[in-house]
């Protein structure tokens, strides 16, 4: 059995962004050496999040930051004076962590899963923090 | 320490239902024989996800339902040419990987507590994956 | 490698709240002197979840609240006789199970992130569920 942790970078473009890390985090897997555990891949900021969604078509990321926008508007009843609860809510909706699965060496994502970092008040760097746990 | 892969498939019965897969997933762990550690489940699909909720009372599911259609609707807005997208907001909202704890042999579940696999654009067949890692 | 359970409670003080408890996690982390690996925190209840969200600011609590009950507000057309769907659809928008990564023997958390329990169904006493896993 093994534990390995790991770092990355994302800068995002703008303030709402929806980033493939895909590769990123795949490359990360395959340098472990792990064959067959999980993968937890974890946002350690309160204004963004990790999502997995369709990457081929770039209209679904689209609507989804649209939709996301519209359910969570910047309300003028929200008190935190940073003026970011917007920001702050659809982290919670989306959430900070998603757990991977690792088979025969691989990340298992679906045909058309792709690893998204959710940005949500940026742009940013931003950092991604990895845990592959497996043998 | 193991490490124990899986997969099972769900038949879902309409464009939107929550189908119960709590059985499925606790049959796995009491075959893998781990005692404690973890079980994730992990939907490899971009319009569905992996929900828990209660199983007791059917009109929770139907409830959470309607909500979750009522709160993303199909919006004349959105681009994605499949006419999905509500489908994949949901799935990102709701999620696609859950981690369970496993303890003395089997799925630490609360009293009502089920385990539901949420169709957001069938009726299709489905994946479900599963990995348990433990001792 | 070593797997270990542990559990603890919490009392929400009203209908709906965001308990901070990274404390308790975090104090369960250091007992169990695991270096490296995993953290699963795990709610047992179908009308309550568990956050990530800033602690500092507590009008980002408030705030994250107000916009959970504006999204899904007690809606005259659901059917659950309890009179508490709200309460089961805001547990699954925001989630049961949040994977932690443990890192040098602490939880790895970002500079505002605090654990939070989240209560929609209170006040009641609650139980929070904690495996660690790694080396």
């Amino acid at each position: 059995m093994t534990v390995q942790s790991s770092d990355f970078s994302v800068r995002t473009p703008q303030r709402e962004a929806l980033v493939d890390i895909t590769h990123e985090v795949a490359a990360i897997v395959t340098a472990a050496h792990v064959v067959n555990g999980t993968c937890v891949v974890y946002c350690p900021h309160t204004t963004a999040a990790i999502a997995v969604n369709e990457n081929a078509d770039p209209d679904v990321k689209r609507d989804l930051l649209y939709c996301l926008a519209r359910l969570v508007p910047q309300l003028r009843e929200f008190q935190h004076s940073e003026g970011n609860s917007d920001a702050h809510v659809k982290s919670s909706l989306v959430g900070p962590s998603l757990t991977f699965i690792v088979r025969n060496g691989r990340l298992l994502l679906g045909t058309w899963q792709g690893i998204l970092f959710a940005e949500f008040d940026g742009p940013r760097t931003r950092t991604v923090q990895v845990l592959l746990q497996g043998e």
